[in-house]
């Protein structure tokens, strides 16, 4: 049975300007990976209403899960809540247990719940609450799509709040080799090697190091013993190669 | 006139597996918005022909430019030259230009030239070649697609080569503040200023710092003027800003 599958889709015009650098869609890929989840694809795109439409649409309809961040804020920029409700046909408004959690959260941190924030209890019909122990303003899930923040620790909580609930696949276990040498010295053995085990994903991964072309050579499948022995016969293989 | 669009699609199961942090795209965004061209959109998928014809299908059409980075090397999983050539359907083979640029950067390398290496120099028809000072293996443009490789100097180096061919637009410039209190506290005011503000896009980006919500609000425009002029308005109306 093949692993669940995943989409990223990261919404905010700064990551796209340059001014941000995004670590969520890193972070998610990589708990993910742990849990047996499939991330087959990743998407940036700006704060536009029918950008978010058009993308969420497709990647839902494309995988399992889908997974957000950005735009659930108070501010005027951010209009993700909306949109996801446009791109799933339901209505939007403020919610009752949504309100309960923003209140719960204000009335011990000294600042006053006004109207602005109680925008972020906005959650569109149907939705699932996603729980946010850093800020209180929760996400949501609706459908097969996670809506979370994009503050990095506040987006990683809320992952950690939606993972529980998934079910997972087999985690792809790993074993890599660096190889210091260019990819065109190993590129022929490597290939028969690959075409030897086609049970394993075997990627070759160039890096240039103090002017120094060099390989990681890793193998990926499920089965730890397989890979035990794929990489004992790639250390023959290839003698300078390091573990 | 409104400025050029671009796309980036980056290429590589190693990004989507958690194994690799990709900064080839945050480099880009950065060199882009200094040139006056807009990047709408970026997208990450793994080492498959299928989902790189479909997504460079998809980008192509929708954009002035796409940048690629990814999967131009030597080895078995890299089969982005080929899955270009399929999305313009067009052939693919071994070019002289191409094959000189190897054997002069390998005379001097003290590396054989060897068939695998030769494969880098599989060009789809009708290309014109990205000069590679790295490490010799070119890129190359097709209609309005740069491919580039994954190695992230090389791939900055490749940018470097193409960007002096490209016409540029009004670059953005920005003005920010930094606003210790959390974005709920100044979104009503910032709402009214951004109604008043149209010609200017204004971004709020919360961040946690220290166990303190924050924001910084960034101003964008083509006009240095009327960003001063707005972002004098701004510290009028937030006193406690800091530039």
């Amino acid at each position: 049975m093949s692993n669940p599958t995943a989409a990223m889709l990261v919404i905010g015009d700064e990551i796209l300007s340059g001014r941000t650098r995004d670590s969520n869609m890193h972070h998610l890929a990589q708990v993910l990976s742990a849990r047996g989840i499939d991330l087959t694809e990743a998407r940036v795109i700006g704060d536009d209403t029918e950008a978010i439409v058009t993308a969420l649409n497709a990647l839902r309809a494309a995988v399992t899960h889908v997974f957000t961040s950005g735009g659930i804020g108070p501010t005027h920029d951010d209009i993700t809540a909306d949109a996801v409700a446009r791109a799933f046909g339901v209505g939007i408004d403020i919610r009752d247990d949504a309100r309960a959690m923003l209140e719960a959260h204000y009335a011990g941190s000294g600042h006053a719940i006004n109207a602005e924030r109680l925008r972020m209890a906005r959650i569109p019909d149907g939705a699932t609450l996603i729980e946010n122990p850093i800020s209180g303003a929760p996400g949501f899930t609706i459908g097969n799509v996670h809506v979370m923040a994009g503050v990095p620790r506040i987006f990683e909580a809320m992952v950690q709040s939606v993972l529980p609930r998934l079910t997972g696949g087999r985690p792809l276990l790993s074993r890599s080799v660096e190889i210091r040498r260019p990819e065109g010295d190993i590129s022929a053995p490597l290939r028969e090697f690959a075409a030897r085990h086609p049970e394993l994903a075997i990627g070759s991964y160039p890096y240039l190091r103090d002017g120094l072309l060099g390989v990681n050579v890793v193998l990926r499948g499920p089965d730890a013993k397989a890979l035990d022995q794929a990489l004992a016969e790639m250390l023959r293989l290839f003698p300078d190669a390091v573990e």
